[in-house]
């Protein structure tokens, strides 16, 4: 065990899932009604059985680095990140979200004031209201600019968990993958591609409340490919759920200029981080009525299938390149820190 | 209007106030249902009506610098902060909290532990269990060492506001003034009063559960007394709910040691942060009888009845001290920045 935080820790990869589980997680009281979802759980959000229905919250804060990138803010960013964990969940209807605030000593109040326009529009766009919030202020250099702590609260009649994929499922990307990390890499590294990569940061809450009114049933596990990219999504999915995942390489949706940019990088779209997509594990016979589905969706025009889990290597991704098949190594960090 | 931020747009006065009015609530929807609290009332949370019942949200970031202090930690502050907002708006059957954390590269993991270990015990006092939480680790420098933010819910089927002062209500304080920001002020100033000084940080929802179970419909308004202190929380009141108030300087709890501290640092614990306290506005015919409530429960101990809603002066706080009268000055900033 590291004695001091590392970079790696809040990297979304093995790394930081370790330090949750033994810091956040062991020995946390379990006390929670029957039937609902909590810590222990580690899923994107806690579930709350009440009567018929399950309330669930979550949870996160907003670094990203820079608050302002191609495609995006740190505004859009919490709105979307917590609406999207609640939809994940299963949980559509969304009752409020709370924003607390940080600031640090001089930060231009012109800026604030276009974070919060974000906040609003994407709000209004996830019909997701912000009820309350907080605002601090630290000293210069005792904070980084602005973060932004988002929560949530929805209800849902029926909650979807990361860890249900089945032998058999069909694994289903809402789009193309490593969008928003390569985004928020091209500008850091002045790639000089800021009109051709955006980022993909996007509230899922209505695709994901269209694709539940008509395909609920077959639908096994979902999740959001965010820090760690889709790999780390699918490690934990196939761990949790007790199978092995192949992925089609070919299937996979990536833009050519992301595609272009990673190369340029040396990186993997595979582990870079998404803010507008859902993997979802699927019933086999139902995924192509469920890519269909999520094509009449402005936000699930590139859907596509992009693999299969099956009883071989349980909690393994193997990736088949149409040539061969190679294992995907699970990430510890990620060399892409204050990514969302 | 400023065009930068500045330390005292989180300090809890009229800069914060106005900084919240302007920026975060002009202009925000207002899409909640009927009879619902929300963004623009600026109260101690959102009261979501649903039947029936509220759901009551709240949120906060905690940024206290040191992060352990005389009397408690930031682990206690968190959920005693969030566990008190959701109590002063009468919610105090706690469904869950959520606990984000922001973490700097190399801080120390026993020191995290720690937190987590108050965090927990706190959360166990106050039946308010945490169900979900989020990691974040910056680098070196971008962060000054630890900050937690919360969100609570809970639900009610009477809401409390800060508004409801009526002409005649008495004021009630539930134990003594400024221990938590004067606990603080100790260790930053180095006073070596360490032994002495210690904050009052504790979750309040038992006390208050228990306090409206017996007169819920004496109670007219009710707010924690955190940054700004007693005379912050008052200010906004009165000015919310049309009354003037006339403090009795005299029945006022303020600990000696606290007293001593304040005086040797020319400051006034009116306006000093408590962070275990609730300052009620009670029917006239109550008082007495809510006094004797508050104190048979360990953080009523010292309940008092200290001044007394009037028609004269709408929105000002008057200090009675037995001699004579002077008007209480509305805080812009604090000198005291990172206190919660």
């Amino acid at each position: 065990m590291n004695d001091r935080i590392l970079m790696k820790h809040g990297a979304g990869g093995r790394a930081m899932r370790t330090l949750i589980e033994e810091t956040f997680v062991r020995g946390a009281p379990g006390e929670l009604p029957e039937g609902s979802v909590g810590l222990d759980a580690m899923d994107d959000g806690a579930a709350i059985r009440m009567g018929d229905r399950w309330l669930v919250m979550t949870a996160d804060s907003h670094v990203i680095s820079p608050a302002f990138f191609p495609g995006g803010d740190i505004g859009r960013l919490a709105v979307a990140g917590t609406v999207n964990d609640l939809a994940m969940m299963g949980a559509t209807e969304v009752v409020g979200l709370t924003c607390a605030v940080i600031l640090e000593e001089g930060y231009p109040r012109e800026e604030l004031e276009r974070i919060v326009a974000s906040i609003r529009a994407a709000s209004r766009e996830a019909r997701a209201p912000v009820v309350t919030g907080d605002t601090k202020v630290m000293g210069r250099g005792e904070i980084d600019g602005i973060v932004i702590s988002t929560a949530g609260v929805a209800f849902t009649s029926r909650v979807v968990r990361d860890s249900g994929l089945r032998v058999g499922d069909r694994i289903v990307v809402t789009g193309t993958l490593g969008d928003h990390g390569m985004a928020v890499m091209s500008v850091r590294h002045n790639l000089g591609l800021e009109g051709e990569l955006l980022s993909d940061v996007a509230p899922l809450g209505q695709l994901v409340a269209h694709l539940l009114s008509k395909h609920g049933d077959a639908v096994t596990a979902m999740k959001d490919p965010t820090r760690g990219g889709l790999a780390s999504a699918l490690h934990e999915m196939a761990s949790k759920g007790g199978v092995g995942i192949v992925l089609d390489e070919p299937s996979l949706p990536v833009r050519d200029e992301v595609r272009s940019a990673a190369d340029l990088l040396g990186i993997d779209p595979l582990y870079v981080a998404n803010e507008g997509k859902a993997v979802l594990g699927m019933r086999p016979e139902a995924a192509e009525a469920v890519v269909a589905t999520l094509r009449e969706h402005p936000l699930g025009r590139r859907a596509a299938i992009v693999g299969t889990c099956v009883a071989e290597r349980p909690g393994a991704l193997v990736l088949d390149t149409g040539f061969g098949r190679r294992l995907v190594a699970e990430l510890d960090g990620e060399p892409l820190p204050r990514i969302c």
